[in-house]
């Protein structure tokens, strides 16, 4: 079999989840070679793992003739330059989302990439999730019809700390990123965003600025209409919805549960939850999403998910965020206007 | 509209229901009189609803040519001579099931029937039930194949007083006898019974001689296989469900519930129960079977549930009690062959 | 048993499901009068159940001090100079929902109202379904937390026509009025409104000036969020959900079916559609919501729903219509202001 | 961390499942050799995997004293010796089921084991399924009261070929055989089967001499029933549910799904499949059995799975089958009396 030689850049928390997949799930894939800056972390992964080579500097691997590939896990803030730097190594790229939280460094990182011509792969694991995708796959083959109105209810279990939401860019560019990538994913481009939040369960965010529930409507391109859920706190568990409503029927896809167990009494029938956080709920998107990645690079392929949709999820959550501060609806292109 | 003139037989539980429905849910008939040895409790009925007659004695109305048809809804132990007196008074006939405890009661009332030439129609409900219903026509269409295995649950919420359990013929009498009939109606004829009883719940009906909690399996004629199961007490409400596994499919009627409400916290998924019995599970069928009766009369059709119906729902039951007192399976053609 | 004698005014399409339900269901009814201007209409009605009387001007209704009671359910644009007048004679008045699509004319009616000291109570039906009550008595009852984010979808199976369209005021006063009632029912009053609208199913009622598909955004005073789905096609039935989130859990309530099958085959797992109308899925609604009327006049108690609940229905309205054609959020007082 | 060396003997279709496990999945296991009389397969699967050593001839693994566990999967009928002599080289034993096919052989395997005093745990994986476990610790709690009736629906997808057919030992023995030992681990010892059979779907296994579709009905110790329903086709998926209804309430265990979405349109709702087979739906159970079974090796604890439980689900086997035969409840200590 055709392998193809990778490199993980940063072996924290999702760096080690892509790590233990590229091992264990990922036969397509060579894992020659992990970096961190944290090097002891790395090297007792690696030898957990039998990955060869461990590494601090990520120069050292873009040098590297024999490593075509790499995988971007470090922190947020520094995705944009490593890119930039793996591209002009010509080295392929997949990298974790946001591409960043500001849009002039995003646009360093995506030239660089058009330039040296090497495939840009961005970290939205839920389009790879087999109900989401079915959802997608039902809206796009038009049986249902065209998209009237979507849904999306996204919500974590608790809310995160105050030194988090400080660092996240608020919760429009934390939370609701994720659900503008899926909401472009399932019925197309936005034109429009109206944001509202409110501080309902968790005070301490108001004084970081933040809220903790949220709603963002959407206009379409093709003049459909949508609507996102967030809330910080959804104390029965990580609630992952969503609804494409269509001219000619409809598709859900609702949560999973954690058993399939129904138990009665004389209180009423009860079931289990949905899984407790996104680690629970969305393990083989991890898989998926890098599969895809190294089949387009094996093959030549073109990734379904690129920079520009990594950019475009960055510049609606600024829509969102400037109208939600104005108490207005935003047009897109007021953030940015594609040339 | 031609609307048919029809006397209400015994006014107590089922007959009350019957007599509300003829008035206010069955336009086309005409409700002329009512008949109950407790007479105030009839006449108040009456009153209520504005039929003009009230008697003590059946014969009088047997005796009237304005009236051509009866329902019947006294105490089961008074079915048998009541349908032979109305037989060779020539009325039209609606009984409530079951016809008689006993077969020899039975096969006087049917012969009497037969001789008449009169229509006799049997309450069995259930069969009227638009889930079932919907069940059985799909397995009757072949749209899934043939039958193969058919599950009947049927369990009540709460057990009844040691004297109703005395007085009923026991639970294979009592309650099962409804499951064989919709076992006849789903999947067709039985060829033999085994049946498991235990007491699990109510011991006061060990004492009664009868047991709380029974499986009954059962072959058919076609070679598929079924399955009853009753229980006395589902303190979760009134457990009415079945299924037919088929060779190219399944249908299933599950339970309804008293409302749509889901409630999520932290210990799960709360959603409500199903209806507390009987008569908040199956309110339509009531109408709907006396609709039909009364269509039949109106337009001379052949009524679908019959006196043969009526009466192998008691063989079943028979047998059922046999396999049990000797635990072993017992042909139907022990207890009765049909000539 | 003390009963209340009452008259109907207008006897269409929802003014006979009152006269049936009067007759049929209400026992603590006693149904005097029908009155309609199609005179013959009303007649065969009356005929039909025995209604002693029948007129075609609602005034020598009025001036009949036997009968302390109406219902009035005629044509929108007359509710306002009926309550007006009923109120001047005295008489308990239930009125249909809207009760005018003008505020002008809601206010001459209410100054009657409350100068006459009359009860006066609206059609909001929906209150009165056995789901939508228990998700609001759970949020009341402060058992899940205080309430975050609403969403209402309330979706018709197919258009109206295009003269319907016309004369109803557009969708925002049509279809979105019930769910701003129940917006307020659920979590409380509305402080700003925000709304979207799509023609996407219908072209035709875009001659008409209208829309078929819209999101409504909802601020309310508690800093809860909400939205309302609306459509004017959804082609599986009567799409009819809510869901209230809180802080500490959720509740929702989902569609009902039509039967509770489910049949499995190669294809999938298929189960049965919700009722394909208002008429098929809220029937007991309309029995509910007038003996709770009929309760609060023979005990003297106040309405659950009142004309300030007809009037601010419509004053999210006329926002909704506001919002949507200046295409930014609208506060509730810039349309009426409570004094 | 302290990991267990072992062997895995038998690397076909469950050898290798286990394989890829303790290599990927199991942290806690050493796997130091494989085992197969097919010694290209195994190498190949060494390779891949990374597993140092391979041999042709069990014996040689049971002389190494560095290897003091072994996983046995390979073909039914040689388990019972393999079993013997790793108990007498002192191996802890982990062995996939049945045991054997006849009772005097697991006889001489379990008296090795015994003799031996090393650990026997039989693969019965469905126990360490979350669903069906999940509903045994609630019933094995009291909290819904005493089990009363339990049902096991266990339906694969489509019939195997007649040569699997004729070596399977027949249905009751090659599909009940798991329903046996999950009935016993939900409800208890059982004393009495009684069991039907039929050809429904698949006519040349009438050839062989054995049916496609059975039910089973059980008598526990503890006077609860039970009922088993199999099938070799139900052409919608392979099909896994159990009930326990107890006499406080009920518990289920539903089936699980390959998506979550649901999809309306105007012919209804329509809902995704279960897995397709055994490895799509169980494949977390292998992973668990094979945990516990290393943890109860360190650690020396006793495996929750035992020779007596292997046993005792082919005795119930050769019951079903008398039964089936003699068409005639067969008391389980017909077959053996546990001494």
């Amino acid at each position: 079999m055709n392998r193809l030689n990778i490199a993980v850049i940063g072996t924290g928390r999702m760096g080690s989840v892509h790590v233990r997949n590229l091992v264990r799930k990922i036969p397509e894939a060579n894992l020659v070679a992990l970096c961190d800056i944290r090097l002891e972390a790395a090297q007792a992964l690696a030898d957990e793992l039998g990955v060869p080579r461990v590494v601090r500097d990520y120069h050292e691997l873009l040098a590297d003739p024999d490593i075509p590939a790499v995988l971007i896990a470090t922190s947020t803030d520094t995705h944009w330059f490593i890119i930039r730097d793996a591209a002009l190594a010509g080295k392929q790229i997949f990298c974790e989302k946001p591409l960043a939280l500001d849009l002039p460094s995003i646009d360093i990182a995506l030239a660089a990439v058009a330039q040296a011509g090497v495939k840009l792969q961005v970290g939205f694991n839920r389009r790879f999730d087999p109900s989401f995708r079915r959802v997608r796959d039902i809206v796009a083959s038009g049986a249902i019809g065209r998209p009237c109105i979507l849904h999306i209810i996204a919500r974590d279990p608790e809310p995160p700390s105050v030194e988090y939401a400080k660092a996240s860019g608020g919760m429009f560019l934390d939370m609701t990123i994720h659900d503008f990538d899926m909401a472009r994913f399932q019925v197309g481009e936005v034109e429009e965003v109206y944001a509202l939040g409110s501080v309902l369960v968790a005070p301490q965010l108001a004084e970081a600025g933040d809220v903790d529930t949220t709603l963002v409507t959407l206009k379409f391109a093709n003049g459909a209409l949508g609507v996102l859920d967030n809330s910080r706190q959804a104390v029965y568990g990580y609630d992952q919805r969503l609804e494409v409503f269509c001219s000619a029927g409809t598709a859900h896809a609702e949560n999973e549960a954690v058993n399939t167990v129904v138990v009665g009494d004389q209180t009423g029938m009860h079931a289990a939850l949905p899984p407790r956080f996104f680690m629970q709920r969305y393990p083989e998107t991890y898989v998926n999403e890098v599969r895809e990645f190294i089949d387009c690079v094996l093959n030549d392929k073109a990734p379904s998910v690129t920079g520009r949709d990594g950019r475009l999820s960055v510049v609606l959550g600024y829509a969102a965020l400037k109208s939600y501060r104005e108490n207005r609806p935003v047009r897109v292109d007021e953030i940015w206007r594609e040339t």
